[in-house]
């Protein structure tokens, strides 16, 4: 009989289903409320804290990845949040219901800072979002990110850039006082937006080799260095089709997919995850981002010899009236003339433009390709030469 | 010394620039409202009607497409129209102005039928479409061109199916009455949009060898069977990728490049033209249409065994208030499990999947490897699971 492992909130130890009913209706066994001790491999068995013997013929991890902690004085004052798990958002909802809240300061400019800061001014708080860098969305160039931030301010949301913090005390405005290099911020909800870590304790304790990125390495059927035992999403790694490197990227979508790989494997249909290109994007206010494939930096460190143009454009021909400018970077490599990265943004087109160039990394194409790569030309949604030839012939010139 | 022979409208034989001044600054002679009598490949000279005798090293033939018209008594009255060159829309656009137009009919369902119906109704005019098939758009599979006729309905455009025209004479009412299988049509304008054949009675009495499809047969350089002359856009053949056939398919985009590559090659910098997939799109009213690579038609006239599948899925995460739907439609090979086609019809998303699906019908990818290939996800743009995975996957079980 199939055990339920999977959906886990917050710590992989604590075996949570959503609905277990549903579960055993189908003949799964479901353990909600307990904590696994130990994973015998050897013994092929799951030992929980409580004491159940649970003994397998296939293991899965899915442990997915735990929300990154500063670990400063005062993280644990009420009003101070991460946003990982279903439970996490429920919790900020239910202060934003309970109390009034004036103003928020989130720490970190990645996707879950980004996108909670327009739910924060949407929800009419006074927000402020700390960053130790310069610019927010750090997988995208400044050239790009400098249009994020300003599209953020224009919403009311305050940067700090270039800020460290250093602990959290009871305010005397608001809830909580943050102290920072610049500072300190009063706030009635502070959300830690640091990034997320791949929850693999359990996988390490358990002997299973972890990767380079720390994350749980597999192979393309989604099998760990162990026979029976597979890992699929935000755990562990992935193979990255454009820089041929295993990372750990957590998406929801990989998840997904390597799920079902590993599912497939296990039921004796013998299956492989392709690898990912990258491939990833937000919305912030009026604003859409997306990246696939290499950064200029990832590229060096992959061994290639990147050169970037930047292109604004237009994602509709320019005489409609829908158009709008939309910014497109391109990455090659100089060596081979292939396509190594893209990132866009722009009020429409950015995340339809990555999504064509996703399939020409996957496809491993040349900037020659892409430059005269025949798209759905008509003036509502692109000029005969869309911003993507256009960028690429501008890139070949530089090769 | 080059001449400019390039922007012809509606007579391949009348040699017109639109802006000849332009063209002189930059060192190019244009002939205006000069008719080409003869071209002399041997001799390597155009003659023109009025006795000039233009000697060339490398001539270009870019005569473009002529409206098709059925032929039918009345066609030369005053208020019927083709649409096809700039000249066409000052008239129509001059008529709309000059007198008072209830009522207009437009004998044809292709690209310009459809999106002048739009046009008719946004000016507030009576707009009827006779078609001689059933639904509108041909090159969309009805499962799809039925959601374009019902948009087509819901904005007050009347369709008549099944429909043959015979003969336009005076009208009582209005000032034109059609005749048709189905009765007569009064209208004020009538739009004969009947589609267009390539230009190409000049290059053909000159010895140049015209392709299966009827248009100019060049190689992928764009040189025609002559070594010094050349052709690029809608009176030409393009390479199909997917069939491996030369076709005829008259888009701005492919005439833009395959004019870059005929001067690029005629310049002394080689080029080749990569060809097409036959990606395409158009808005009517509310609704996006797109397709690429071949219908089921298409593909079993090239030699494949193609399956297909039809998905209707949402453009945003279901979660999200700007889901909309959009229907999807892939076509791959029995055989070799490669996708062959796409055609997309929706409120939103259906030209981004296109020409997403457009970069891999360029790169051949199979099906397998459309069915996890990595999109750039977050909720706003596509659900974790995008209708292009689900209608893979989908068809990946009929093979």
């Amino acid at each position: 009989m199939p055990y339920y492992i999977g959906d886990v909130i917050k710590d992989s130890r604590k075996l949570v289903a959503r609905t277990p009913e549903k579960f055993r209706e189908t003949g799964i066994e479901v353990f909600t409320e307990t904590r696994v001790g130990t994973v015998d491999i050897k013994e092929q068995a799951v030992l929980t804290e409580d004491g159940k013997k649970l003994p397998f013929d296939f293991l899965v991890f899915g442990t997915g990845t735990r929300a990154f902690t500063p670990g400063m004085p005062g993280e644990d004052r009420e009003g101070v949040f991460v946003l990982k798990g279903l439970s996490d958002a429920i919790r900020i909802k239910q202060l934003l219901q309970d109390t009034p809240c004036r103003r928020a300061v989130i720490i970190g400019a990645g996707f879950i800072g980004l996108e909670m800061s327009e739910a924060f001014r949407e929800a009419g708080i006074e927000t402020t979002m700390v960053h130790r860098g310069t610019l927010p969305a750090a997988r995208w160039d400044p050239e790009l990110s400098r249009p994020i931030l300003e599209e953020m301010e224009r919403h009311g949301v305050a940067f700090l850039p270039n800020t460290r913090v250093t602990s959290i005390e009871p305010g005397s405005d608001c809830r909580n006082r943050l102290n920072t290099s610049a500072g300190p911020l009063e706030a009635d909800i502070i959300l830690l937006a640091l990034g997320v870590r791949p929850d693999v304790d359990l996988a390490r304790e358990s002997g299973i080799t972890l990767g380079p990125s720390g994350a749980i390495a597999v192979n393309f059927a989604q099998r760990t260095c162990a026979e029976n035992v597979y890992a699929a999403g935000d755990c562990c790694e992935s193979y990255h089709r454009v820089s041929g490197r295993w990372v750990n990227i957590p998406l929801g979508d990989i998840a997904n997919k390597q799920g079902r790989v590993a599912g497939s494997n296990i039921g004796g249909d013998p299956m492989t995850f392709p690898g990912i290109v990258g491939a990833q994007s937000f919305k912030i206010f009026g604003l859409e981002a997306a990246a696939a494939g290499l950064s200029e930096r990832e590229a060096t460190a992959a061994g290639f010899h990147p050169v970037s143009t930047i292109l604004w454009g237009n994602s509709a021909a320019r005489s409609m009236p829908t158009a709008k400018r939309v910014g497109l970077k391109l990455t090659a490599d100089r060596g081979t003339g292939k396509l190594l990265g893209v990132q866009a943004v722009g009020e429409a087109g950015a995340v339809s433009r990555v999504n064509t160039l996703s399939a020409a990394l996957w496809a491993g194409m040349s900037l020659e390709d892409v430059a005269y790569l025949d798209l759905a030309y008509s003036p509502p949604f692109g000029g005969a030469w869309d911003p993507i030839h256009i960028a690429a012939q501008g890139l070949l010139r530089k090769l």
